[in-house]
Order: C-alpha cells, then structure tokens, then sequence
C-alpha cells in the first residue's frame, strides 16, 4: 500500500448513519465499481481518468517540463486561456501551492477567456504591456466562445508584439489529437500542441496537458502531482468500504441526501484551498446535478467564513452536511507575540502558532456544527505538496463516478450546459440558429427585455 | 425620487407568483415596515443602518479623507485587519471598483486578521518588506481572536521598522467609541481612531468608517458612496409593494422559500461583483440563518460559472431560485477582431463587444434557467461606480431586514458564531473556559482528534 497523504474521517457521522444502513450500500458500492471497471455503466466512453495516473509516461511529462522550461526562459507571464474543465484544475492546483499575492508569483500564471469582463481584459492588457509573455490556449474544440473569443484578440496582441512567427513560438495550443478548429490552426500556425485524451472529460483532466502544462509553466513537479494520484489508485479502490476512502465518502453523501441534506458544504481551513473548492464545486456540479436531482455543492474557506455562512451553518435550515478539509502542515509558523499589557486579552495563546489556533478552531467547529445538527466528515490532507494534491484530485474523482452511479445518474456527461449555449447562439444570430433567434427574441420583449 | 442607479425587474417570476399571492403579503410588508421605522421588532437596538446614509455628515466624510490622504501620502500599502462585516464591506466595495489584478492598483488594500493561515501572513510579510506600509485595524471589542492576533504581529513589524512613535502614526484603529480593548490600546498608544456606533450590527456597518476608512485609502470616493445610498432610502422605503423594490425582493424570496426554494443563487454577470456577492452572502446568512431555518445563500460568476454549477442550475434538484446581478455598463469595450480565416467560426461576432456577448449570454442564460424550472428575477446596475454600488447595498440592507421579519426571525442578531468562540476558547484553555475545555477534550478524543 502506498502512502496515504489524505485520510477521511467518518467517525462523526456514526449518530447519524448507523452500520445497517451502510451495510445495505455494500452490493451497490461492488456493482457501481465494477460498472467503472468494466465500462458497463453510463458515459463508458469517458473513463480515461480511472487509470490516467499510470497511463501518463515519463516522456509526455519530459515533454511538457520541457516545453514550460523553454517557454519560461522567455517570459515572466503565461496568459492561460480557457474556461470550466480547461481552467479550474491548473487554477487549483496552482493556487494551493504557490503564494497567496499573484505578484509575488515568478513565473506567474494569469488566466482568460474563462469569462468576457471586458474591463478584466484591460486589466490583463496591462499587465501584457509590462511583462515577457506566452500564452496557453486549452480547448478540445476550438470553437467555444469565452476562449475563442478571448484568444483571437491575445493572439493579435502577441503577433503585433513578437511578430506572426516569434508569436506562434510563444504560443502553445492544448486541443483534440487530430480534429477541430484549434488542431487545424495549430498546424497551420505551427503552434506547439498537446493533446487532450478522447476519453476524459474537462472536469476529469487536470492530469491531461490541460492541467499539467500550465502547472508546470508555474515551477510545479508534475510528476509527483501525478505521482500522488496513482497512489490514490489503491487508496481509493475496490469494493471494500473500509479500505476505499472514495467508496466510503460516496456512501456517506448518498445517504444523507435521501435523508433531506441536499446541500454539501466543503468547509476549507485554509486559503491555500479555496480553489480546490472550485474544482470539486465543478466535478460534483456538473457530474451529479442531473435528472432533477443532485446535491448542490457550496464552499466556504474557514474561520473567515465562520463570520459569514458561519451563523447559517450553526442554526440555519437542516438541509446541510460538511466535509471540512484540513491540512496537518502548512509551510511556515508564524506565532503570537506575548504582550505585557495584556489588554485584548490573547495572551492565553502567546508563543502558540498561528496553526494551533487554526486547527483548534476547526475542532471547535466541528464539535459545534455536530451540536447544530450538521452531520459533518473530515478530510485530512498532509502537506502543502503536489503528491497531496494528487491524492486528493483522485479521490474526488473516484468518489463523484461511484457517487453517480449510486445516484443512477451518468455522472460523466453535462447536457444541461448546452442550454444556455443554444440560447446565447440564437441570441448572437449565430449562423445555423436564426429561426430559434426570433423565438427568443420575442420571448425577451414580453419581458421588457 | 433620486435618481435609481439600480433596477429590479421581477416579472419573470409571474409563471410562479401570482398577484393573489403577492396581495396577501401586503399588510405584512406594512407591518414590518412599521417594526423597522418604529423600533418596535426584534433587534430594534440594531437598525441605526436604516437612516444612516442621511446620519453621515460632511464633517465625517473630510475627517476619514483627510486621514486617507494624510496615510496615502507616506504609504503604497494599507493592511487592513477584521473579520466579517469588518472586512467584507470595505473588499466589496474596493473589488468593484478596482483594477483585476491587486498589483495594478495603487494605492492598495491588502486584507488580514480575516483568518489565521500561517503561510498567508508569510507572504504578507514579503509585501510588507516591498511597500511603505499603514495599518487600519477594525474590531468592536479588540479581542476578536483571529484579527487580535494578527495586529498583535502586524503591530510587532510595525514597531520594529518604524520605531514606536512613527509605527503609531501609521496605525489606525476603528472601534467602539467608549470602550474595549482596542479603544484604550488606541488611547494609550495615541492610534487616530474612528468610531463604530454602537446601533450599526458589523454585516450592515459598510457604510461606517469600518468600511469608510480603508475605501477611502484605497482612493474611491466616499461620499458618493453614502449619497447612492441615501438616494436608495426612497427606492427602497414605504410599504408600497410596487414601488418599494426592497420590499418586492423581500417577498419574492419570502413566498419562493416557502414553496420548497431552499437555495438562493446570486448570479452575477461580472467577476468585479464577486466579493460584493460575498457581502451579499454575509448579510443574508447571518441575517437569517437561525431558528432552524432561513434560505441558504449562494454565489455564482457567470459565464465562467456555467461551466461549473450551470448544469446543476440547469437540471439538478428544483430547490433553487435565482437571482441575475447584471451590470449595464463596464468601463471599456473592447470587441470580437475579424480573421479571415474563420476556422472557429467566431466571425459572426466581428466587431462586437465583449460585453454584448456576455449580455447576451446573461439573456440566454435567463431564458434557459426559467425553461429548467428555476424562478429567476434580475437585478440591474448602471455602471462600476460608488453610486451604484451604494444604492445596492441599501436596497439589500433594506430588503433583508424586512425579509427576516416576514419570515420571523430577528434579522439582527447572530447567536450562532458564538458557538465556535466558544469550544474555541474551551480547546485553547482560555482562562475562564477551563472546564469546558476538558469536556471537550475528552469528546476529541472520543473520535480519535
């Protein structure tokens, strides 16, 4: 068995799920694994993930270290431009292990096209003026709006700068193997590429170049981020409750929701997750939230938010579980002063570290929301370190494909996001949906819009 | 009437709420209308907020500008330390109305004392060691834990680099304006000081120097700030249920959560408004989160959200509303460029802004959440300025305080966030929780902690 740098704790949940209950799940947890190991079940094509970690080689993580080492000679910024899956698990990962203030980031990611602000776009304009710049566009087909509209005009700003040539040698395209608008402009441009694996979704490639490029631009170890999550492939496999931490955090959240807890909220202890907690917002959301039905996934970063959800949290609506998620060790430790006058009345805590109060905050939070009636799990994580990182990744991931499956939802596809595509295509006069244009056209004056 | 910088347009709600059941809130809407303006509801030594945007004189206006100045002239940086609504308000407001990167702002916050992570203040620190640094600390008492400890540190670096007497120049302190422990450090130590009035809750006090001060550091004009706020009293005043937008909010949210709506979602179309959504949260949280019920408060920046929770929002459980935060108009325009080669067939949008891209992402996103059964109404902003933003947390003040008395609660208390000071204190052997601590002790280690 390898390390475990991530542990799950349930022992608080045992007042509110009793060892029958969990019993009755144990054939289903065996029929949903074997469902993800045999593709038998909903959105078999896209598995890749479950076994991606040892299917990375040495070589592509060679060629993506080495294609961000020489573009990191060249530059001090990389403008990483996509959106959803193409964008959450770089930020993420990026975020949990780099400083708090991007400006003390060197290099420094900035990512676009993840949105159409165009005040933000400015912003980033200016901070193009003052930096060596490459660029990373990530997107399977090319086509999609917020980065293919973002990435027309940084390429125009990188060509007028560089010229069309240096341009494209800054410039590196994440897309399909072979198809779509982005390969096709690639070639023709004689951009780098890497590809994205037929066979994992956007939300599930982190570990794909999508995430592995920009994360390594950034001064990452990508090997042992992908390292930490074939670990977890044991850690967080087979049908034995006990043993599989996946398995066990999917049971948990199953029975839950049907007892009315139709709200997760992942309560971080620590800054340094806050995008981890939209990453997994994403995986859960869009993996669960189908067919009507479908925890909904909210975060909150601890204590802050303790003075803001907190209240709501302590005596609001019984409609909400918890998983907080704990780091044993951060990098530093930071202490409290002793004060002779002991006015604000802290010195209680002189000479502790500012991570003895933390982690005694958490524990008389959990012990409070308990009281409160929120039934509440822990993840436990080591270390601010990218084999910790990819641990957790993978866990998640497991557990929202086992999580589906008891569901009986396909937790691999996301018809609904479509929706909102079709009517802002129709909207925008796109070619192909001018009929559908009008209708909505006129929908919007009947309300005044 | 004043001019109205924002709108609230709720007729796409007619499909769930009909005007039957809107006419049956109207003696209700009236009652605490009267319970707020009279004084006569729960927390009625609370609501000071309520004609504070007309209370703020002049005089107060210049001394917190003059004391901005006074600091911005010796300073690039500001730390500014509180928690809650000593905090949130003041980063609502300076994220609206500022650049998208921290670094391109000058003069610029810098938030602490709103959490305790190590590594956080490590890496404040290294700001610290590059800037000419002031400090405003905020804290009713002075002996909240997580900002008490951080000023106990902030003041030590303060102390050492400045010398005593020049640090205690550089320091601000906004407290109660009687007593505390921060008053009487701030009088001994000869700190400039504003005052917290004592009828103004921390989640509505924005408009105080608790939010004042550190935005008018920050360069944002203040006074235009209060006067958006005051022109949104008449907005948002009388029992008149057309004309009251507070009120129409108040009773949408009202009747939706008591159809099983559980979950507010406020989507906001612009990322400069995602900490004003944070404000947003805060304030509804806190305000009516207790007795075992209130509706759970959510956030959303779309369109990069879409691709997130968009497809739970889409085709999750039906337990949710919704409600659009959209700005009219942002500072610049920058538009679609035109290729000829049209490869991903974004040509149909040459020449077009990003922000008619996105607005009309918003409307198809609208259309397409009324079609998934979400009851969504919209919220309007003219542009990114004090003005607008002022009348918005008005009209939220406003409305939360009638929406917790048509749900009755007391809108202004929050005895929950008590409940993890205290097993805090207990954990940490604060004096006087002795006892306690080893009850809870023994109950850590009953679950293994």
């Amino acid at each position: 068995m390898p390390q475990a740098h991530i542990a799950y704790d349930d022992r608080t949940l045992s007042e509110w799920i009793g060892a029958e209950e969990k019993d009755a799940y144990r054939a289903n947890v065996a029929l949903a694994e074997e469902m993800l190991q045999k593709g038998t079940g909903q959105g078999n094509d896209f598995t890749g993930w479950l076994d991606l970690p040892k299917r990375v080689s040495g070589d592509e993580i060679t060629a993506v270290n080495d294609k961000a080492a020489e573009l990191r000679d060249k530059s001090q910024l990389l403008i990483c431009i996509g959106i959803g899956g193409s964008y959450l698990g770089a930020r993420a990962t990026i975020d949990f292990l780099s400083a708090s203030f991007e400006d003390l980031r060197s290099p420094r990611v900035v990512f676009a096209g993840h949105q159409l602000n165009s005040d933000y776009l400015d912003d980033l304009r200016k901070l193009f003026d003052k930096n060596d710049v490459v660029v990373n566009v990530i997107s399977k087909s090319g086509t999609t709006t917020e980065p293919g509209v973002i990435f027309r005009i940084v390429r125009q700003w990188m060509e007028s700068r560089y010229g069309k040539q240096e341009a494209a040698a800054r410039i590196v395209a994440t897309t399909d193997p072979q198809k779509g608008a982005l390969r096709k402009l690639a070639t023709e441009e004689s951009y780098a590429t890497f590809s994205i694996p037929g066979d994992v979704g956007g939300r599930f490639s982190v570990l794909t170049p999508v995430g592995l490029f920009p994360i390594a631009y950034a001064g990452i170890d990508i090997a042992q981020l992908v390292a930490g999550a074939a670990d977890a492939m044991s850690l967080c496999g087979g049908s034995d409750l006990e043993t599989n931490l996946s398995a066990r955090y999917a049971v948990n959240r199953n029975i839950l929701f049907r007892r009315g807890k139709t709200i997760e909220m992942m309560a971080s202890l620590q800054p340094q997750l806050h995008y981890v907690a939209e990453w997994w917002k994403q995986l859960y959301g869009e993996s669960e939230g189908k067919n009507l039905t479908g925890i909904f996934p909210a975060a909150a970063d601890y204590t802050t938010d303790l003075h803001s959800l907190g209240q709501w949290m302590q005596e609001g609506l019984r409609n909400v579980f918890e998983t907080f998620v704990v780091l044993k060790n951060v990098a530093t430790s930071w202490t409290v002063p002793e004060f002779d006058s002991d006015d604000d009345g802290l010195n209680y805590l002189k000479k502790q570290s500012l991570e003895y109060v933390n982690d005694n905050a958490y524990k008389g939070t959990l012990l409070a929301h308990l009281d409160g009636d929120v039934p509440a799990s822990t993840l436990t994580l080591d270390t601010r370190s990218p084999e910790t990182l990819g641990q957790l990744f993978y866990f998640y991931e497991k557990a929202v494909a086992l999580s589906g499956y008891l569901l009986r939802v396909n937790p691999f596809n996301q018809p609904g996001v479509e929706a909102y595509k079709r009517n802002m295509f129709a909207l925008l006069s796109k070619p192909g949906f001018e009929e559908q244009g009008a209708v909505l056209q006129q929908r919007l004056r009947g309300i005044g819009l």
